[in-house]
């Protein structure tokens, strides 16, 4: 165990990862970042599936890279009865295991929930699949795009009337990757109080729906089928992004109070008395009128002296920035949001960092080498 | 505590919730899901902001229902020395406090970590805010469009070349209540090995770039700055949203083997060896042409018999189900993740069940009423 794993919450803890790609390996990652152990189980040969996707620096993958920096692995054909009995040496030592194989294959493998809690009582026991463990559309596979397009997420976002659009970020798997870690974490708890491990089933589209928000609660008020909004809250105005002379700015002035100050701000105190504009409901129902009004002031400065003006007038504001822009957001590097990895063939190469900051417990700035497929 | 509140992972826990909106009460109600007894501290009058965002069912917010349903709620006034006694006896007899006020507010109240930590020693502190404890914006507001503009995921998502898009679902907040809710679950298990409480400290723009995933790694790997790609996935294709004879249909080919059934379920077998498609990097290159040779062919049919065929062909493809196409979901359903409220005044109002399914836990179809500001 290294001098990092040692240092969370979860000191002491061992993962035996049979997970691949992405929903997994993110649940691990934030795992290891806790302080677990995390034995990443591949198979022979080409190993994860994510190591062959591109980008490449120095021959290893990028993404594989920033999935799975700090975790050991361990190659092993899980139909070898070699292998399956190395397998199960590292499962007697373990305290989670998780899977991401389609609902059966585990089962198939021999490796099925009731089998390995026999064998194995002390393991919570992770397994995370595209549509669950239950149900008439578990044998199904799915990725990403499947449960952001079924679970509703892509039918609210975009621009009004546009063509589908996908969340930039693969919300799909990283959602079941963190309601899997709080399972996961909640279910050690119980352990550690009962001695019992109990299963834990988490399902991408299921963790679609329960990210869902405000969305199915106006439905289900109003009857009305929500849609996406461009940059808009569907109940909160103004909250969006804005065109400033130079660029966008994006603006949160939910509040009677907060949107008087903009509209001191911008030189427009009018518009706070205006009996279209008086209240937040006032706003969303003219959304479009206080949006062109708050456009034409807006574009007669940068957003550089927007974000001054509105600042020092309290108002919640921030601009929109590219991926370059926020690595050097002196705020996200005082967060020590980005670490390096202490890997020989990744020089410079940096990760995001781990966002649940504990007292008591520090904050590396680096990680663990990339794992070589064992 | 209700039978509800036995029946989980985190039974016994109680948690004192000083949060408001959205961020907040997300993390306490997934703790809540998990058999936690939530006490919602609110100050007397108006509550939670939440209770005044629309729409509304026989008076009460359903927004405020879909995130508090379950949790008791105590109106107090933090100023006030009576409360502020009655507050002091209820953290002494709790596990958790949670508290998403702006970074300060917390110890301008004498409630900060120390102070808390050196009365009530046995508790848990999660402090959930725009920009975390530290750092040079540490005492900046936030909201959810300021940190999806600021943290980088307006800028991947939306059609190419359009305006910013927010993500359709509060994300920002989201996210935070998810990392919040997983420092919670470790710091419960690491006290209940130890006995030494800790605070978390999670930022909504921390958690932003915690989810950016292969945005930073391909940015960092080779400089291109990563823009909105519409449906599409920048490095795995094909993997989007295509048009049908009547509608969208996502499909997820991004293997050759399942490329090769794509093509053939599709009547167009020659695409798996033409040139331009054979690799996965091959089409990643060529996604354009490979849109609309694919489009060509998925028009000739609707969206029904599209998803029939590519089944029977074990490609992972799915519908852009709207809302009330979710909610109506056989998987969904069969999920139990959609459950209603024990409560009088909101008859057959639904909001989203648990994700996370546990062995040894009941998963129960209902939920406690919403609270009433007490």
């Amino acid at each position: 165990m290294t001098a990092q794993a040692r240092r969370g919450p979860l000191d002491g803890i061992t993962v035996i990862d049979l997970t691949r790609v992405l929903a997994g390996p993110f649940c691990t990652m934030v795992l290891a970042d806790l302080g677990a152990e995390v034995i990443k189980i591949e198979r022979p040969g080409p190993g994860d599936d994510a190591r062959a996707i591109g980008p490449f620096v120095n021959g290893i993958s990028a993404y594989f890279a920033s999935l799975n920096r700090g975790k050991r692995s361990v190659a092993l054909d899980l139909e070898d009865a070699h292998d399956r009995a190395r397998l199960e040496t590292l499962l007697a030592d373990a305290d989670v295991l998780v899977e991401n194989f389609r609902a059966g294959t585990m089962e198939r493998l021999g490796l099925g929930w009731e089998s390995v809690h026999e064998r194995h009582p002390q393991l919570v026991y992770a397994a995370i699949s595209g549509f669950g463990h239950t149900g008439p559309y578990r044998h199904r596979p799915a990725y990403d795009v499947v449960v952001q397009g079924m679970g509703g997420i892509m039918s609210i976002t975009g621009q009004e009337g546009g063509e589908p659009t996908r969340v930039g970020t693969s919300i799909g798997d990283i959602a079941a990757g963190l309601f899997s870690a709080i399972g996961i974490c909640s279910a050690l708890f119980h352990r550690a109080l009962t001695g019992e491990a109990v299963k834990v089933d988490v399902s991408m589209l299921d963790c679609q729906v329960a990210i869902l928000e405000n969305a199915i609660a106006r439905y289900v008020a109003t009857g009305e089928v929500p849609a996406p909004l461009g940059s808009r809250h569907p109940s909160i105005t103004p909250f969006a992004a804005f065109p400033a002379a130079d660029g966008w700015i994006v603006i949160a002035a939910g509040n009677d109070d907060l949107f008087q100050r903009l509209c001191d701000a911008i030189g427009r105190p009018e518009l706070s008395v205006d009996p279209r504009f008086v209240s937040n409901s006032d706003r969303t129902e003219h959304h479009a009128e206080l949006a062109e009004e708050l456009e034409s002031a807006l574009r007669t400065r940068s957003v550089a002296e927007w974000l001054l003006i509105l600042d020092e007038a309290g108002v919640p504001r921030g601009p929109v920035n590219d991926i370059p822009k926020v690595l050097a957001d002196p705020q996200v590097r005082a967060r020590n949001m980005l670490v390096e990895l202490d890997d020989p063939d990744l020089p410079g190469f940096v990760v995001a960092g781990n966002p649940i900051k504990l007292s008591d417990f520090p904050d590396f700035p680096s990680r663990g080498p990339v794992p070589r497929l064992d």
